[in-house]
């Protein structure tokens, strides 16, 4: 039996980081590394300690309470005990703002993390959830306003870029407002409308000032949001935004039950919490005047450790995904700017009969050229489908599911015969316009098949009455026998689309 | 529209090789690039030519075969024309050396190809199939025999490691033996007969001296004992090496048809050779006195790339293989070695109760560990599902399809619930073993889960009666609640597998 302590090996570990989140519905910590200047989550966990229902009228503790957070902080402690303390950062946030006797608590959970922890103030929290969003989506033009419901509390922040203007905490959230208005685990009318009146009188303190300063954007993150957002989509209420029309269909059918249990719609953990959330959510679509609401995977934690890892970067976060992706891949990237130089010529010629004038329809069309090729780090046989696995599996920060989706369709349909079915999977809206992209990238790769950089000759697209009508110059497709049988057999391919391709 | 030619940016384009194959039956192409110290595809394809069946009885290839031999070459030559002449090399076989008028075509070919080609003797073409058989293999003790049965020849080599001993080329292949004893496209027993017995007499050759020198390892290669191997396994005959007795099974279902084309076993395009491939494979099985024989994808071209790229490797390539994949994965070594340690020390103490002596068993056991998180490549979410999915689809060379499945399986029941289902897709003398080896490789992770490198205490297991002991040193793991509490966990999923975990 070998029992050699590993430190035999050259100990020169990729430098770990952790952030830990006392929140007062969950306690979550995540655990991970920085690559190609991406965070890559190694570790994550999260346990409902609930302290916020630990609180008594009199905003003490509960010994119970104390009891199930320290149990689950000596778990997260053998995880990251061994990290040097600059790489752990560790915050308590609204119920611990709250409880009167929290320096008992906090002694007793250093001693059991062997890291001292903080306590942050709402409007830190508001600054570290901004933070969080700001670096997990693309930038926009105009402000964002984002919106984190959590456990005791919900963070309302307006501001541009990396830069927040206006933060606030408003002392309302899914665990405490349960215990005010859905304590019994009764669903009433009666006990909705006045969840609602408590946030909107919240609100009233905000909602002036907010409203005045505008954005242009509404982003919300926490657990809360993303139950509903995805109970709306997979209720066909919206394809991927929360509208103020889906709030509402949701807020009916939840009316419709009697009791908490009999809520399908979300996971189990969620639903004693999810009236109250619900609640609030209404309230500030209400108050704010929002008409939809995107959803961010990036919050608290995030922004904690962008913060540790000081690197914030104002560019387009989805360029510097794409980066590190055709990267790790070792995509070759002068085939990869044929392919999409042609596309966009394609694209050129028939964004009028197509109606692809949109930029993000152009922006979709380069992201397919720039990645179709990751799967040959697999290996050839099938490669477009690995492409596909990538591109749907990866982290892919900036990125939406939606967009992800329609990115690995699009790949996986660049070869080969076209999984025509796997188009329905998109919602309504987008399945001709993805179906148009994909023919374009097939076209655009089956004329680089050679990686060649000699140059392409001029080519005429033309459509009509569902034939597509590619022209070359006379005499180069004789000379080019391999695109000419490529380009048969493409035409047998597309039937797949209804659409008959005629080469010249 | 943007027209700039790509020489704009700088050319450092890693290089590409070719071969090209001009078989008897199919002319070949793969183009790819050295990565890694292994050769990645980028570029294959395949066209049924069936030169040898355009040899007439005065051996003329006539205008027809060479027409078609030459439109493919056009469109190979497409696909080569660019890239340096000392990284291409194409050669010609059987059907070539055969034809009178090889000149003639030869000197059309290379004007369509602007690449010389050479036609290369039965021998050398044996020399470069042994070479890319032992490279596509891990190294075994004792000598191999590689049979590879192609359109108009089957080669013959016994070999130790890279080095062949007996190269031997004989006339007889699946295109020839077709329009020799079955052109009519009808199946009998007696053209089965005649076609037997031909081959028998071409094996007389060798026969004596093959069976003196001996080999402990029978190895086929060509895509008429692909086809083969493949309809054995799925008719259930075998599990994954061609047997004598799935041979002889094989054969009296064919035989039961009376055309060609009723034939679904194997792929359209190889029904009509495939009687003639199989009477030549019974015929050696007899000749030689083989019981089985494994398949290999590697033959001629993989030889012409392995010495084009002049590396050839005596160690055992699945390590290489292994190597490769995980430093593109950026595995985490130490942590895989700590795993593997900590496997392995499980592996020791239920060696005997569970049977599990065999060194495969072991090897597969650190292949898992050394394997089991290049999925955190792409995302921690589910990784332990990308894991299987890159090893389930990544090239590596040396691994048989098997191998592969069992790793996957292994892989993909690292952690969390386990998909006891899927082993079922194990033959049934894997899937006990396979379960066993999981257990290990869980217990190992989930003890290496804070990626300390702290050592672990002496740990004791024991098994009796569905119930495994596992028992650690006193107090420790009360000192350890992040591990107790997934032990905890861990008992639970266990239960799939009918295992009862006490941990003390």
């Amino acid at each position: 039996m070998n029992d050699a302590p590993d430190s035999a090996l050259p100990v020169q570990k990729p430098s770990e980081l952790a952030a830990i989140d006392l929140g007062s519905n969950s306690f979550h910590m995540v655990v991970g590394q920085l690559r190609d200047g991406e965070f890559k989550p190694l570790d994550i966990m999260s346990e409902k300690v609930q302290l916020a229902a630990g609180l008594d009228a009199d905003k003490r503790l509960s010994e119970a309470a104390q009891l199930r957070g320290l149990e689950c902080l000596a778990r997260f402690a053998q995880r990251v005990r061994d990290l040097p303390r600059q790489s752990v950062r560790i915050v308590g946030t609204n119920a611990l703002r709250e409880a009167v006797n929290r320096r008992e608590f906090l002694e007793r959970a250093e001693e059991v993390l062997g890291t001292p922890l903080e306590v942050i103030s709402g409007r830190e929290e508001a600054r570290l959830i901004y933070l969080g969003v700001s670096q997990s989506l693309p930038p926009v033009d105009g402000r964002r306003l984002v919106i984190d419901i959590g456990g005791g509390s919900t963070e309302f922040i307006v501001g541009r870029g990396v830069a927040p203007r206006e933060l606030e905490s408003l002392e309302m959230g899914c665990v405490s407002f349960t215990q005010r208005f859905f304590a019994s685990g009764d669903i009433s009318e009666e006990a909705f409308q006045k969840a609602t009146y408590a946030a909107l009188r919240e609100l009233l303190s905000i909602q002036k000032r907010y409203r005045r300063l505008g954005w242009s954007h509404c982003v919300g993150s926490s657990g809360t949001i993303k139950a509903i957002r995805n109970a709306c989509v997979s209720l066909g209420y919206t394809e991927e935004r929360i509208s103020a029309q889906a709030l509402h269909k949701l807020r009916q059918r939840i009316l419709g039950y009697r009791r908490v249990d009999e809520i399908t719609e979300v996971k189990l953990e969620r639903r004693p919490v999810l009236p109250a959330g619900l609640a609030i959510l209404c309230a500030a679509f209400d108050s704010l005047g929002i008409d939809e609401m995107e959803y961010s995977d990036g919050a608290l934690r995030e922004g904690l450790l962008y913060e540790m890892v000081g690197r914030l970067h104002h560019e387009d976060i989805r360029e510097r995904s794409l980066d590190a992706l055709t990267r790790r891949y070792h995509v070759d990237r002068h085939q990869a700017e044929r392919v999409e130089r042609t596309a966009l010529r394609a694209l050129d010629q028939l964004q009028a009969p197509w109606q692809l004038d949109q930029p993000h329809q152009r922006q979709m069309l380069r992201w397919a050229a720039a990645t179709h090729e990751v799967g040959l780090s697999l290996s050839h046989s099938g490669y477009h489908k690995h492409s596909a696995y990538l591109l749907q599996y990866s982290d892919m920060a900036g990125f939406t599911d939606l967009d992800r989706l329609q990115l690995a369709l699009l790949v996986r349909s660049h070869r080969r015969k076209i999984p025509k079915d796997e188009f329905k999977l998109l919602p309504k809206s987008k399945q001709e316009t993805c179906r148009r992209l994909t023919v374009l990238l097939r076209l655009a790769a089956l004329l680089h098949r050679n990686r060649s950089s000699a140059r392409l000759p001029e080519f005429r697209l033309e459509f009509a009455a569902k034939r597509l009508y590619l022209s070359f110059p006379r005499g180069w497709l004789d000379n080019h026998p391999l695109t000419k049988a490529d380009l048969e057999q493409e035409a047998d391919y597309l039937k797949a689309f209804n659409l008959k391709l005629q080469v010249a």
